[in-house]
Formats: structure tokens, C-alpha cells, sequence
């Protein structure tokens, strides 16, 4: 018998299946040191403990994406080995800040389930849960993988699609315990822009641009302990490239988008995301917002803003074309509700 | 309106106007193992607690450049992001060592201002501090930069040019509180000269040399949360090349150094320097230091060296050519003082 | 007199010679984070502190090849500078776990020595102790290598060959104290894998690949302090090409080995291992695993097992010629024991 991890197949999920993700991970200032080298991220609460502690928080907390990749990686072993592609998110909330010393574990249950027409492969929907040390869930989320059958002769489950919100309700967010943003200093946090300055359907071009290396996404990936082959091994595909993780073009795209939402501070919803396109090492990424809502919450001096954020390959064009696909420069298309001063 | 930064151009400066630059940044071991794995830094005292502790300092102080690097990158939106060039340096002093956990912030003072005879740019001059979270100051130094204007007819401001001091006086260097070199240990150091050893006019050529690849200097930058473009983006320039941040050719030399110069531990005074010539990814870079001064202080057994840093990126050749401009292969001259065991 | 170090040549050993190593270092979360950016690495004992102290641990530790790359490291200047090639290793035990805080040091002693007949080199044997803050000893290790005579003329020492163990004796593995895998998770581990699974004789192909980039090795090189030119400086040979230090593939390919070998958690012996060709940027690192001895410990539910991992960067292939030489395509053949749960 084999001793290695071939993966899942999709005749081996079942509804209401839950895997226990392996390999927890005690993160610390190093990871967070790695962000910062990996990502132009600059957002002043996830930089200072100075600042989080004048925001009502005991210390800088990991950037809310290292909690994401470090949840996500988990599950890759798990639910995308044998993906063809990673279809969508939803439902993703924020729970509790992740600081230095926190250690992680994730687990997946499947909540959803519908074999392809062509009956080689099929689309999975777990719920993914991030839980610290003291078994307090840090993040939720939802996302669905296309992934192959190994037996083409299994038997199709019965469909199952769950009915997932296409936003997540602001009553459903999770403020961090203690966030007060009443004296917050707009100076140090680096922009004047506060809640009520942002406008629904406005657009906002984050202006700078980043070539991607592919020493750089493989350190990222690694990181995170995503072991997804395609990300590190030039002989996995016929053109010799390897796929970027996608990921690393969220962060990529949120630490470009502090020039204009610098007081965007933490992410605390997913609502949706889709990988447009896929990125190589060359690429120089871009990114666009779109105010999306706007929201108040009961937390001093915090409201939300729902946003689009998009990250693109070339110059921003158009995001779709006349077919409703998108075009070919999108990299990302992701809609997040994050948390700024009033 | 635009949210985006598009940065200060000359006529936005004026004497006297002091700037808070955002976003403060707490560092941690994961900043100092970062600029061990960027650079070949030997250095025992940044590199050791125990070491650092013999040497009457409560632990391992960051890297004195980690310092300078942090509180540099912070003014960069605010100073450089419209800058021609990055002319030059005055009047450095490390006030107090850094160390994990401290967060620091920098303010900078518009101390000069002259605009150029063409009417499209000027220079600014500018006095950076750094401080930590208790309020102590770390670094101050003096730069100045040829500035675009953004409006070619804003009126030229009455021309204010420093007196900077060619030199920091002995007197001005501060040594760190309880410095002492009384129980050095060479052989943990790596190399037996001391203070009486080094003879001004001497001339150390530090051996070894560094290819540069792109993924390494877009790390170090990001780290230090300089967001200046032209080191990131490949499609920012004609020619498709990404400019090194100049900072990373001061760390590298600063770290070839350690081999000749291991004992010169702590970087006090930055006396000037210059960025003679611009550096690209597939450059080999290359050191050697001429002793320009020697002088005691009061601290025990700790005496001063004033050293002058030359990067090349080919073999050392002559530092500047008949025309008194710097021959093409030199990238950096740095006149700085350090401390060294007696 | 120069000031800068040449490195010793074949004449300046002696038997007897100790040689203590310069450069303490001070290792923290960031390096272990920087591990695990450089590396595959997923063994949960050194990935997390609640995983570690359900294993009967204070903390997680850091992995035992950062261990090994730090100390080997401080050994570079004083004895790989002037190496020829690095012929071998023989009785390394790890003696104590290392953890985030704990400063190390190197020391080695000259236990063989031999002239080659040429008469231009010879052959040196040193026994390296690594030793942390409180004077406790935590890796010791034999490796030989070839060193260049500095003057021809020097007068050939008497030949000494140390009797070297071709294996550790299981009663000389030191267990690290209050280790205990009675209560093991195997599924936070990620395999069901115990060691009675593991059979005499039986491979292990570890099935991934990863793709080396220049930045990558350099970034590791750097940060184990091993100074070595032949890996940083691309005009050092005539083909341009920088040459991977031996211990990044050895990182790799132990990395790589976790698919198979999750629960071979800790290593406590090196028997052995030889550098079988050279890795440049752009191999394709890949891993297989042989089983090579079992045994049983004094620690409650662990198990020994002695394992042989080869790193190849071509597709597996035979690991000899009919010469008895190592296949072009091999790049590692190290043996060592790992600790794993009965």
C-alpha cells in the first residue's frame, strides 16, 4: 500500500462529512515579518501594536489574510489535490483576531455535493472553520472545488446544493472584541478618508503596480503550507509555468488597495470571490475597488464598507466582456466587507 | 476626488513644515532573521543575545540598518514619491538601539528648499526622526531630494540651503547606555583587529561578492514598507528594469564589510553618502572601506572608526574618473562611523 | 597585513586543533517562520506548540536541520573555505531540542587528517559541537572535507584516520527529555502511518517536485550565516552558474519526504550522507525514501527508524551506475534516524 497522500476523489466525499485538517500551525512575528516582505501591505493596525492598542486591541493582530491562507492551506492536502479548479467563496466571516503565539487548526464539512453531467468529475462544498488554542473559531467560510472522479464507475450522490447567502448580513458580522475606533489618528493610519467619504459605486484606481517572481509566490504558498503541486514544480505542466496561487493575488491586491482605503483596517466578511484568470511569474499585477454598500455597526466610531476589489494582469479595462466572461487581464474578483473609521 | 496618494511635489513643500509619516511599525525577530537571510550579516552583536549581553546591552539590538530602513521607508510617500533623484545625506545619528517588540514612526522637517534654474523641479532637505513607542528618539539624519513640481507656475520659494556638518563631531555620537567592550570576545566576533589596528588611509578590500535577483531586493523594499514604484513594477520603465532601492546596496556592502571589518559592530554616525549609480537585478555587488578617521569615546574599551563604504558592481576599480564624476561600477560611497572594541 | 579572512589551508590543521567558531547566533520565531517559507516543511512537532506539547514538550522546537544549518554554518569560514569538495558525514547525534530564544554556537576539533598523494590537498576531520546558551550540547556531528594546501612546500602531517561509526548505535540516539507519543494525533499529524508500518527494505516515493529558484537558496543560504562564495556570487565560476549549498537539498528533500513520513517527526541521527552532484537553479528537486533498519527507544510510544532519503532532480531513476557511481540525476543520499510513534 502507498503511504503517500494521492488526495480525495470526489466519490469520496459524502454530505455531512467532516475532515479534521492535519497539521496545525503556532504563528508569530516571523510570519507576520514575511507578510510585510511578501505583500506592500501597510493597513496601520495589522503594522503597529501601538496603534491596534489605540484601536481598543491588546496588540497588532496577524493580518486578517494570514489567517486565511493559514486556514486555507490546511485543506489543501484534504479537499484540492485532485481539484480542476476552485470555483467560488462565500459566507466567509472573521471571528477572532489571530496574534502572534496563536495556534491554528482547520477542519472542512461538506455541506454540499453534485456529480458533473459528463460524470467524471463533480463540485464539493465544504464549510471551512479556523479554531485557536483556546478552541475559539477565528474564521468561516465556504468555498466549492470542481474535483475529478478516480472511479468513473461510482455511483453519482444524490445533488445536494446548499443555499448560500450572496452576501453576508451586516448582523452576521463579527466585530473584534474591543475595536474602537472614536480616537483613531488618521495621520498615522496615512490617508484622511473615513467611512462616510466613500460613496456607493464609486471606483477607486490603487495606481501602483507589482511584477510577480516566482521565487516570491513560492515562498508565499509555502508558507501557508499549501502543498498544491502546481504551484511549485515546473515539470506539472506542458508550457513549464508554474500556476500562482491565488491567494497570493488576494494579499497582493489588498495591500496594493491601501492607497485609497488605507482605513480599511481589517476584513471581517467574504461574500464572494472568483480566480478569474490564472497568474505567472511576469505578471504585473494592478488592482481596482468598487464600493459596493455601506454599513454601520454598534461599535464606536466603526462602520463598514462593502467592497470589489479587483486585481488585474495589464492595464484595468473593462471587467467582463460582451459574452459575461471576464476578460482576460482579470486576475480577481473578490467582494469583502472590511471595517474604517466613521 | 481622487483618494489616491500622489505624493508631495515641490511646491507642496515649505521651510519649517514638519510632516508625520504614517503607518508605525512594530519590529520582532522576524524582521531580524529576514535581514539575515537578505543579507550576509555576521555582525555578532546584532546577531546574539549573549553576545549583545557581554557587551552590556539588555539583548540583541536590530541591525542598526533595520532601523535606518524603517524609518526611511515610512517617509517615502510622503518625500521620494515624485522624487528625480535621491541626492544625499548629512548629519545621521543612531540615538538609541531597537529592539523586538519596539515600534517605531517617523516625522520629517522641510529644514531647505531651492528651486532649480529650469523652473521644473527643485530640492528639498529634509530632517527624518525616528522614535520608538516610548516616545525616544532613535535616528535622525538629513536628506535631500530633487523634487518635480507639479504646477510649473507655483512661484519659487525663497532659496533655504542647510549648513550641514560635512561630519558628525565625535562629541555628537551617542554611544548606547551601558556600551562596553571591556570583556569582548574576538574569537566570537570572527576576527582579531581592534581600534589600534586600523590605521586611516587604510584601505580593506572585503573579498566577497553578491548577485542580485529581483525577488530578493522587491523583499527587502517591501519590508521596510517603501512603496516607491520603480522598484516593483517592470512595465514602469522603458527598458523594463527595476531599480534596486538604494538601501539594499548599504545593507549588502554594510554586510560584505563584516569580512575585515567584523568588529565594527554598531553603526553611530552617518556622516553622508551617495548613490552613484543605479543597480539592477544580475548585478554582482562588491565591497571595500577606506579608514577615514579614528577617535575614543568615554564608553569602556569602545573606540570610534570613521569608515568610508565603497559598492561596486564590478571589480573594484577607481572611484571616480578624471572628470571627478564616479566611475560607472561604483554604486554607493558611505562615510559613516562605527564603534569598535580598543 | 590583509585584514579579511582567507580560510585555512590543508597545513594549518593539526589533530588535536579546536576551533571555536565565530558568530553566536540568536534563533526566534522568524527563522523558523522563514523555514517554513523556504521549504515544504509540514511535521506538525515543529509546526506548532500545542501539537508539540501534546508530545510532552515545553514548546514546539525548532526543526532540527535549522539546527544543523546554523551550526554547520559557523564552520564555513574556518573550514569550508578553501574545501575542495565536502567528502562526508558520520555520527551526528542531535542532543537537545532548540527552541525560539536560544542562542547558539560552534565549535570544531581536527580528529583526522590525511595528505592526498598529489601532494596539492588533503583531507580534514573535524567533530563540530553545537552548543546553546546554558552550555548544553545540542548537535554533534563528523564531517571531512577536502582542503587545498596554501604552500606546496608544507611538510605532509602524519596520517590519522578517525575509526568512524558507518552507523549511530541506537543506545547513543539521545531522545529529547519528556518525549512521549502515547497520546499522538495521528490525524493533526496528517498520516495514519505508525512505525510498525514501516517495513525493512520497503521505498517511499514522496511523489512532489519542487522547481529551485536562485533568490530561494541564496535567501537560506544566507540565513544559516554560511558564506561560502560559490553560492552568491554568479561571476565565481566560469559557466555563470551559482552552486546550491548541499544543505538547502537536504531541507528539501526532508521536506518533501513528510508525503510518506509525516509521522517521522524528529531526526536524532545522522549516519551518514554524500552530496552526489551539484544543484543549480532551475533542478527539479524530487524524494524517495528507503527503510533501513527499525528500532525500538526507552521513550513511551516511540519508535526509531533509520531511513535512507535520496533527492534526485530528475525523475527516480537507478541510484548507481554499473560503476558503482552515483546517477548523474542524484543529488543526495543521506541516512539518518527519525523518531516516529509506535
Amino acid at each position: 500500500m502507498t503511504k503517500t497522500n494521492s488526495g480525495r476523489f470526489f466519490e469520496d466525499y459524502t454530505l455531512g462529512q467532516v475532515i479534521q485538517h492535519a497539521v496545525p500551525r503556532t504563528v508569530s512575528g516571523g510570519e507576520r515579518a514575511l507578510y510585510h516582505a511578501l505583500y506592500p501591505a501597510r493597513h496601520a493596525l495589522h503594522s503597529s501594536d501601538t496603534f491596534a492598542q489605540s484601536c481598543g486591541l491588546p496588540a497588532s493582530p496577524m493580518d486578517d489574510l494570514i489567517t486565511f491562507h493559514t486556514v486555507f492551506g490546511k485543506t489543501v492536502p484534504d479537499v484540492s489535490l485532485n481539484a480542476v479548479a476552485n470555483l467560488g467563496y462565500a459566507e466567509g466571516r472573521f471571528l477572532a483576531p489571530v496574534y502572534p503565539g496563536d495556534t491554528l487548526t482547520s477542519r472542512s464539512e461538506v455541506i454540499g455535493i453534485k456529480q458533473n453531467s459528463n460524470g467524471k468529475s463533480g463540485v464539493v462544498y465544504v464549510r471551512t472553520t479556523g479554531t485557536n488554542q483556546h478552541g475559539t473559531d477565528v474564521l468561516s467560510y465556504v468555498r466549492w472545488v470542481m474535483v475529478r472522479k478516480g472511479d468513473l464507475n461510482a455511483p453519482a450522490p444524490e445533488t445536494v446544493i446548499p443555499d448560500l447567502g450572496k452576501v453576508v448580513a451586516v448582523d452576521d458580522l463579527v466585530i473584534p472584541e474591543g475595536l474602537n475606533f472614536s480616537d483613531y489618528d488618521f495621520g498615522l493610519a496615512g490617508e484622511p478618508h473615513r467611512w462616510g467619504d466613500y460613496q456607493v459605486g464609486e471606483i477607486i484606481d490603487h495606481v501602483d503596480g507589482v511584477t510577480i517572481e516566482e521565487a516570491e509566490h513560492m515562498l508565499a504558498t509555502r508558507l501557508w503550507q499549501n502543498t498544491a503541486k502546481v504551484h511549485f514544480d515546473a515539470t506539472n505542466r506542458e508550457d513549464g509555468k508554474r500556476l500562482i496561487y491565488g491567494g497570493h493575488v488576494i494579499s497582493m491586491a489588498r495591500a496594493l488597495s491601501f492607497n485609497g482605503l488605507a482605513n480599511a483596517q481589517m476584513i471581517v466578511g467574504l461574500n464572494g470571490g472568483a480566480h478569474a484568470n490564472p497568474c505567472f511569474s511576469g505578471d504585473t499585477i494592478r488592482a481596482w475597488t468598487e464600493v459596493l454598500d455601506r454599513a454601520d455597526t454598534d461599535a464606536p466610531g466603526v462602520g463598514a464598507l462593502r467592497l470589489r476589489l479587483v486585481a488585474t494582469k495589464g492595464k484595468a479595462g473593462p471587467l467582463k466582456g460582451e459574452d459575461g466572461k471576464y476578460a482576460p487581464d482579470v486576475l480577481l474578483d473578490l467582494d469583502y466587507w472590511a471595517l474604517i473609521p466613521q
